[in-house]
């Protein structure tokens, strides 16, 4: 169980297959983002359709509400939402940090104002395995801190060791054999601490590691270079998850850094807004330009949405606040991502990786790709 | 083209054929309401499955917005919206009195305000059938006024009189032959006026009619007598409309009364309030006990909603404002009513439709039926 068996590489970029309880994935991979245990608007079948392979269920929302019994009491999310392949859950840290009221952390956990009804609730390391346990996903997060951005050094250094010690209480607490425990190596942007997080994180030998703490408002020049540092220094035999990440330059560029899995809201809130994600870049269906043109999103996508409607219709559906709208462009932009992960790992397997990376940037940036991705590419080559 | 087969009676009940350029539909049948060019939350490929045979598109919603050249533009309704068979549009004259304001009725047609930019239109039997045209939707309806509930008998009368001078004006200046022209039989609660429609309106021998001016705010009491009336008058041998209704006992009282199509937004608008359609009457999934009940909303549907989903989880979904509690509880609704349509031919075909929908009353009303319903179904056992 859990098994990671990589099968092609091209630089550090790999494809591989992540063997869980719920069935086997192939990274990389982009994991849709079930908050509240539903991806918004999408059903289980259309997941299936457009290649979805694990989804991501929010320890914090779902605590709150409906409460972990409830869904333990349907069997474990895969009963409780009807996708019937594999999960991962979240520790609840990173939400209680960007919701939580009021909240207190301290060596035991954190206390927050719950977000819905005010109460008080207590999270610990030992509480957030409890609540993983009974959701039942796959793959389970430890209960780590991810600190703002901009912080300062000595809290960021005091933070991640405070982390540490909560992984090693989640791992001690931890009962269930059928779900993988994930690390979360933090750090910042400090290489330094990155390091120090990593040689303390490693030895717990977890069956996969995540890079946490960024995409949290720090710039993409600095960003990436920990990105790869940190993939750098992860065991080549585990599974890497980029936490929160991204954009669709974003996964090309962690993919070529040896990143294996990604989650994001991304494709679904900006779908609700409107914008659809395309090899040309974000498309605004929301201008008046859309609400004319009588081709779909995009004449290469295999989507329910591209392969029956037009941008118009979409457009108008936009304007007339019709519900089909959000639906249509949420499927769409989580179909985009699947292709494009899905190319990805062909032009691996392929060894032409590097080109089609560069190929893709070049129509999607509309020219020359900034600094921060090309260099990331660079890293990518060299072993 | 629109030949109408009736294959079984049971009473006035009939089970029928109606040919249509986009498909033959069989009646008694439930058209799900696109008003504005979806059914709300509902792809086509999800309509196909639940057995929607006929949609209604809204003329007035699409001439305001986007304009009724750009469906034309697409190929009409099925290539705007993606649902590949027949089409409804209603004529606009009933929406014009709900939703326009400083609206102003003269011989020519009607004046009013848009209500969404404040625009003056000018809507006129010519105009609707041109729309209509334009939208391509294989019935349409002739352009007619629905007089509010209560009204005058003596401004009934006039207003009756002049939808047939504008049934006449629609009849002269449609040009399709691929489109079938209904006429609207108005006249309120009244018999004597429902006659004098009748009788100036069937020479017209339009290839079906519909029974307009009901479900406008009269007590079911007033309404189904004059449902029995209007149907009894009309030809045998063409499809009756029952237009704006209905609930499902309305469905089931208007076939046992000879009614062969039936529209409403009901199953849609009540799903998006978190109100489920079963034979043991409307579920509220609001309800603090809904949130804890592990089955299905009803056993015996085979919608995706309910091959999947508990209450429980339903509830949650409403209480988090999910997009997939809508959507999922207007597809458990319109299959509700798709599958009593079905039973009900069925029971016409078998010739026990007195008993099976007595049967279906006693366990909906939990009980004994409302005297309405019970004098309805009485009503259609007299031929």
């Amino acid at each position: 169980m859990f098994e990671f068996e990589i099968l092609e590489r091209d630089g550090r970029a790999r494809v591989a297959h992540f063997v869980t309880p719920h069935g086997q994935v192939t990274t990389p991979m982009f994991m849709p983002v079930g908050t509240q245990g539903t991806v918004k608007g999408i059903s289980p079948q259309e997941l299936l359709e457009i290649g979805s392979q694990m989804i991501l269920g929010n320890t914090y929302h779902l605590m709150l509400r409906p409460g972990e019994e409830l869904v333990k009491a349907h069997g474990g999310l895969p009963g409780f939402t009807a996708y019937p392949g594999p999960f991962l859950t979240d520790s609840g840290g990173f939400q209680v940090m960007s919701l939580g009221h009021m909240r207190k952390i301290t060596e035991e956990g954190v206390i927050f104002k719950n977000h819905l009804d005010g109460s008080r609730v207590d999270l610990t390391p030992e509480r957030s395995i409890q609540v993983q346990e009974a959701l039942g996903a796959d793959v389970i997060m430890a209960f780590d801190e991810c600190p703002p951005y901009p912080a300062e050094r000595d809290y960021i250094k005091a933070s991640l060791e405070r982390t540490v010690r909560w992984l090693e209480r989640c791992h001690n607490v931890k009962t269930r054999d059928d779900q993988a425990l994930f690390a979360i190596v933090q750090g910042g942007v400090h290489e330094d601490l990155r390091l120090l997080s990593l040689e303390a994180t490693l030895p717990f030998q977890t069956p996969g590691f995540a890079i946490g703490g960024l995409a949290v408002g720090e710039s993409k020049e600095e960003m990436y270079p920990a990105v790869g540092f940190t993939a750098r220094h992860l065991p080549e035999n585990k599974p890497r998850y980029l936490m929160g990440v991204g954009h669709p330059e974003d996964l090309v560029a962690g993919i070529a850094l040896g990143v294996d899995m990604f989650d994001c809201v991304y494709p679904t809130r900006t779908g609700r807004f409107g914008y659809a994600l395309t090899d040309d870049g974000r498309l605004n269906l929301n201008s008046s330009a859309a609400r004319s043109q009588l081709q779909p999103i995009d004449a290469e996508c295999d989507c329910y949405a591209c392969r029956h409607y037009t941008r118009a219709y979409l457009a108008h559906l936009l304007r007339a606040e019709e519900m089909l709208a959000p639906r249509m462009l949420s499927l769409h932009n989580l179909r985009y991502l699947h292709r494009l992960v899905e190319r990805a790992r062909e032009a691996i397997a392929g060894h032409f990786f590097e080109h089609w990376s560069r190929q893709w940037a070049e129509r999607y940036f509309k020219g020359t790709p900034p600094e921060w991705f090309a260099r990331a590419l660079d890293e990518g080559r060299n072993l």
